[in-house]
């Protein structure tokens, strides 16, 4: 059997799109097929040569006058700033800063200071997992606070927001299906019933367009490696709406959030804006990747990468679609593209793990998620329509010959 | 005037230094004399092609895979293994992770956890602002929780510990002074009166003998940036002692201190000992860097650093006192050697901040810290006897001259 549309028709895409030579600015190793841009994005070329100059000269002979003169210190809010511009924010909104997990505990207590008579936090179930974790870190220091998952204590969010609630925690898009949620709406409701939103864009910031503004949500927090390629571990960030400032507190109140950092007062006194979420010290070797992530994104529009992150996805649906009953395949994802982010998640019921493990032999590099999802990401900025097609072949491949039934992709490693 | 003892006395002493070759393991600019390794280390000269292979090999080629193959996903763990060596702790006893700041927090609410019945935290008034930032922080998520502090709320620590004190924050090092504090003896004070103690280690790990076994502290944290090169914003550590592993709690709860982080569940487990101080996804080329920082001591006796640190810090004291009272210049580190760490901070009414510029304009590179404290660090893995001798001699120069009056070293950066 052959897929259709054929090789030849993906190619003649490739051909036609505008966004083709985006890919030249990345390191691709040639026979790999990178599907997993949505748990690591790939390194851009610039990276190599910054971060060279960033220990050679910055931290070498730099040394601390670093901190100043290479604008160490404020990386917090330059790399914050640009982040805005992708995020449709505001110069002082967004610091670039720790771990999503810390910034999920920073704004969860930021919100509930800004509610002192409220004491829910109402969450996605589905929701990765650190997300929850943290929530439960925050309510297990706050006399009386409660947490709430969509799906164990609720149906459905929209039902769940009362008079209690001081903060709702959602997903821009589901990190296993890759499905949108319609953030401004539940905001809207929110809203209306007194409660605050913070909302974790890790899987929709660089791939789907994304304006906090028009969102209209309280609190953001994202990372940076997965779509904004900003390396591995490269640091989070956090979202504050304007109209907030100065009006929360956060109890991770380390010396980067301090009014005056280098006064070295015995007391704390928050800084300005987005500035009262920082704490410590931060990475700069791992800041610095994550600049040459973002430079990336200077001259695209994001609308054009969610076009072709679409178009890359479908093909792919439309592909897989063909074979998938055959094999026991199942769409985890919604097939409609307009329901989700480059992201196609398939299932199966044995062999999730393993298959992903027999592509990944292939050159094809997808990841699973427990219990039995295998999911792919479609990354417009480097990916072909000539890669979906052969993705999807090597798929049909390993079911047809059963490849994946081998014993050396049955080992299961510690990290998946 | 020549100072005394002479430059050739300084030589003579460089010929003799069995420690002299580990110089060549740094990066050093011609002309520079780095007295503020006690702020931030200068680059180990490994680093550059450790760093370059982990960007071209571990994530461009590896991409996700490579926190398996490259053991990306242990480091907080590998890495603290090989700092319990270096500070007298076991195996699982530390953790790499985050920046000190936040492990701050993570260990006063492990010792809190640990106290229910008590509900003060005892504090060194003198102590790096962001360590009382964070206990405040603590303080603030804790009901009916308290911060006194020496200097302040009363005036030793000795009298301030009481049968409320649930933990005793020390620092090992005064960070302004480098005034090394008997930990051992207010550890044992402190466990008598039923308290627990957490110390930082931001000036003491490196550059003076450390066991923490025998120190008998029940936490402790540090950062790796200083004495342990591990380059700007390298990550730092949390000390769990194994006597209290699985019986505290911190509500950092990120999913990297999961019990199973890959199981992926809805509700947090803590993971086993010091790798409960975990929590979200570490920041790769940081670790990395941090690795070749701690590799320099790994053909080197902590003891003997201390001799040379302490033999480099009396010479500079030695020639300073020949000319401190012609120009108001006052010691606020102890000059007896055996009371500080390598450092030697001075003092002067008008020109504290002044002085530091125009040395560092002569290549001498220290640091002032609020209100008038100059700060020298002499840290015996990279400097010479006779790079103390210039630098006493150029402070000589500053200060004879009134060079520092200039307008030029009077403008206040953003970060001093």
């Amino acid at each position: 059997m052959a897929l259709t549309p054929t090789r030849s028709a993906a190619e003649a895409l490739d051909s036609q799109d505008p966004l083709a030579h985006k890919r030249d600015e990345f390191f691709i190793e040639e026979g790999t097929i990178y599907l997993d841009g949505n748990s690591l994005g790939p390194a851009p070329k610039a990276v190599f040569d910054s971060i060279d100059r960033t220990m050679r000269e910055e931290w070498a002979k730099g040394l601390i006058r670093s901190h100043n003169t290479a604008g160490w210190f404020m990386l917090t809010d330059t790399l914050g700033d640009r982040l805005a511009q992708l995020l449709g924010a505001g110069e002082g909104e967004i610091v670039v800063c720790d771990t999503t997990s810390l910034n999920i505990y920073k704004t969860l207590h930021a919100a509930l200071s800004m509610k002192p008579g409220r004491r829910k936090i109402v969450a996605e179930g589905t929701s990765f997992p650190t997300n929850l974790y943290m929530a439960e870190g925050v309510r297990s220091t706050l006399d009386g606070a409660t947490l709430a998952l969509e799906g164990r204590d609720g149906d459905r969010i929209e039902d769940m927001i009362d008079a209690d609630t001081a903060v709702v925690m959602l997903n821009h898009v589901d990190y296993r299906s890759g499905v949108i949620r319609d953030v401004k709406a539940l905001t809207k409701l929110a809203h209306e019933r007194g409660a605050l939103v913070m909302v974790d864009m890790c899987h929709s910031a660089g791939v789907i367009p994304v304006d906090l503004h028009d969102l209209n949500v309280d609190f953001a927090v994202g990372c940076t490696y997965k779509y904004l390629n900003g390396g591995p571990g490269s640091p989070a960030y956090a979202y504050a709406a304007k109209r907030h400032h100065g009006k929360f507190t956060q109890p991770l109140s380390g010396w980067h959030g301090h009014a005056a950092p280098f006064k070295f007062e015995q007391s704390y006194r928050q800084g300005e804006g987005a500035r009262a979420l920082l704490c410590g010290t931060q990475h700069t070797l791992s800041m610095r990747a994550l600049q040459s992530g973002l430079a990336v994104f200077d001259d695209v529009e994001i609308t054009d990468l969610y076009s072709k992150g679409r178009a890359l996805s479908d093909l792919f649906v439309q592909l897989v679609e063909s074979f998938a009953d055959d094999f026991g395949i199942g769409f985890y994802s919604p097939k409609d593209g307009t329901l989700r982010n480059g992201q196609v998640s398939l299932t199966h019921a044995e062999g999730g793990y393993a298959i992903v493990q027999a592509l990944i032999a292939r050159g094809v590099i997808g990841d699973f998620r427990q219990p039995n999802v295998m999911r792919f990401g479609f990354t417009p900025l480097y990916l072909r329509f000539a890669d979906v097609w052969d993705a999807a072949n090597h798929l049909y491949e390993v079911m047809k010959t059963e490849e994946w039934k081998e014993d050396r992709f049955n080992v299961v490693n510690t990290v998946t």
